[in-house]
């Protein structure tokens, strides 16, 4: 099962499949047919059959997924079977906004630490933590194993930044400044475009009239 | 050029190449060679000059891109050369964030109002706007033009007011809440996945380890 490589595509079709999963187990279902769970995730139960067909084949037919066991294999699939700790590098709005995020959680990802470089918001309460200094951000990074660091600082302090984070060998880092960097060795990029969306509606609505 | 379909990911590109042209401009520059404004973006000069070349080919062997031309050009593709209006429905982190993030504007798109169905929230300031009542969302689209609207609410909001916001035919809805929506006739749905590129990262580091 490992040596699947899956687009990213399949993966957030896994993660709504996930989700749905998640708030039908919420609601004391045991079973789901693919038809159903096809319809709240807005695709072909084709296609759904053949996302999950992959990975061994979890249905059986006239009686659907069951549901526990189905959410256990995606979340194996995702690598969300285990936790994951985040920690996020600017609180600003966005650090603000994903750091209060009860969703991630949810999936296991638990936020950690909260870092800036204003020495104003240094001590500001986020929910549980409190805002430390960037100036710290090396000797917690030596002290605590981080997955994945997300950066939502102004562009200027990001290269700085990143670079810590790759000297300190942190495997995935969630940029979302409007700058983008490039993977390093041992630290995995992915650089985040928050305006992306919107242009694609932009970019409909035009071609729609 | 209007009968060009566009795919999600050239748009990405393109959106790109228009921020880091900006950058460019306040900067001062007037000219930049296709090499260079590929190493910005981080994707290969033969794939930024094909992407350039779909629109008329705008650069000059020898000579570059001339800035302020080229940028008109993808605004004009993109379709924000124009102003477009947008409303933000849910004033919790993350439509908070949405209504701070600068870069919008700069794009060309202008946040008109906030709505909460929370009457807590209602007259709430958010920059310069006081938050409005979910009662009021329709008398708000009959009065005023919305080109796009962002739902954040929570999920068991999200139907309803998606109702109101088909039957008043606001051309293009970007969904924030964890729950999809199928798109109208004469309105399209982009459902936003915020866990999508957590998921893409944990799936990446599990594959390398």
């Amino acid at each position: 099962m490992d040596k699947i490589h899956i687009s990213n595509k399949t993966i957030e079709r896994l993660s709504r499949y996930l989700r749905y999963l998640t708030y039908l187990e919420l609601d004391g279902v045991e079973r789901v047919d693919s038809k159903e769970l096809a319809e709240l995730a807005l695709v072909s139960p084709a296609l759904l059959r053949k996302d999950l067909s992959h990975f061994g084949g979890f249905g059986k037919s006239g009686y659907g997924y069951d549901i526990v066991h189905l959410k256990k294999s995606i979340e194996k699939i995702l690598n969300t079977d285990n936790p994951k700790n985040f920690i996020i590098i600017g609180a600003g709005n966005i650090g603000k906004a994903l750091a209060n995020y009860i969703y991630f959680e949810k999936l296991n990802f638990m936020l950690k630490a909260i870092f800036d470089c204003d020495s104003k918001k240094i001590s500001e309460k986020i929910g549980k933590l409190n805002v430390k200094s960037c100036d710290d951000l090396s000797n917690y990074l030596k002290e605590y194993s981080v997955d994945i660091a997300i950066l939502t600082t102004p562009m200027q302090a990001v290269k700085g930044l990143f670079h810590i984070l790759v000297q300190n060998e942190v495997p995935a880092v969630w940029n979302f400044a409007p700058i983008d960097i490039k993977s390093a060795k041992n630290t995995h990029v992915i650089n985040e475009h928050l305006s992306k969306n919107l242009l694609v509606l932009s970019y409909h609505i035009k071609n729609k009239h």
